[in-house]
């Protein structure tokens, strides 16, 4: 099935953030034995419109031919290409707290194209400890052990207070995208990719909506 | 200083969105014993322009003066009624595991409007158990426990595969708002609010912007 790439440029981002979620779909299909699938499907899924997803897609190609809907397997594949998850991703974790523990035991991240590599803390108590079979490296070490491993992801799981300088640190280290769980913005260079968790944040979204 | 209140329907919720980081870094450049702020600082600490952000607050009203800028804690007041959390919102937590147990150890929570009153599991060996000062309680009693103590805030930290079968139960537990953990898009209805954590939708956002 050849595929009629579109140029990436001006993609918006809002657009870029639903792919993760159509690819992730389209996986929970796959793994309950489907191989057809329709964007008024994923739509239904999503809570999206046919139209948006058809659109979204075709930013990047064409996937699929009107009537037939889409083949499962072949979009995963393609999406795979496009977010470059067709690759495994080394990443850092910085910090070995509550929250760092969760993370490093997480299993959702090496089928969907990530691999924690290595783990620091600042913490002299946590430093050399055993964290989901990670050595806790010191984070003095940081600049010089994510260069040498050419790590370019990270997650940043510090207290809010401590973020900016780690993140300064991880610049300095080559890292390119940082996957933010403290409580604050970062300053980043232009180039360098940052997504935020902060939970607060999604709770007062949706309390705006609530009645009192 | 009297605010003007713009009628609050048709509000993007994009612009919603933005509220909750709007109110975390006036609290942070009050922490840092500030009092007066402008548009284009805000936007330099987030990466927003100053028109953007005088744009998002017009939806809710004048709240600053041409050339005074904002008074910080009048529009840090101001952004907590708008988004509701000038109360305490009662949240009940689903999953005893390791994402649970971190969220359950968690204190940017309480001073942000939200506080864990209860946590379930299904598991027998988590039921009865300690987590952060609570009883881990049986998932069997989730609806009447949540009923009985009004809470409709809840965050879910349970496998993909259950999500939506604990997402039934909350519905008619009366919960009108679920931060998602779970890696799966949840079917509620319409009138329910959800927002969904899932680290490598977020990953996979920056990694398509990364170079091979």
């Amino acid at each position: 099935m050849p595929t009629k790439h579109a140029p990436q440029k001006d993609i918006p981002d809002i657009v870029v953030g639903r792919l993760p979620v159509y690819l992730r779909t389209l996986r929970t299909l796959a793994a309950e034995g489907r191989e057809i699938t329709s964007s008024s499907e994923l739509g239904a899924r999503l809570g999206l419109t046919s139209a948006q997803i058809r659109k979204d897609l075709s930013y990047f190609g064409e996937f699929g031919r009107q009537g037939l809907g889409y083949n499962i397997e072949f979009l995963i594949q393609q999406l795979r290409r496009i977010l470059k998850v067709d690759r495994m991703w080394d990443v850092a974790l910085v910090g070995a707290g509550d929250l760092g523990r969760a993370l490093a035991h997480y299993h959702g991240f090496h089928e969907r194209g990530f691999i924690i590599r290595m783990v620091f803390d600042s913490d002299p108590e946590k430093i050399g400890t055993q964290l989901a079979g990670f050595d806790v490296r010191d984070m003095a070490r940081l600049v010089g052990e994510i260069k040498a491993a050419q790590i370019k992801v990270a997650m940043l799981a510090v207290p809010a207070t401590a973020a900016q300088k780690v993140t300064d640190l991880l610049m300095e280290a080559g890292i390119r995208a940082i996957l933010n769980y403290a409580p604050t913005a970062l300053s980043v260079p232009r180039d360098v990719q940052v997504q935020n968790i902060d939970p607060t944040v999604h709770l007062q979204r949706m309390t705006f909506y609530l009645e009192g």
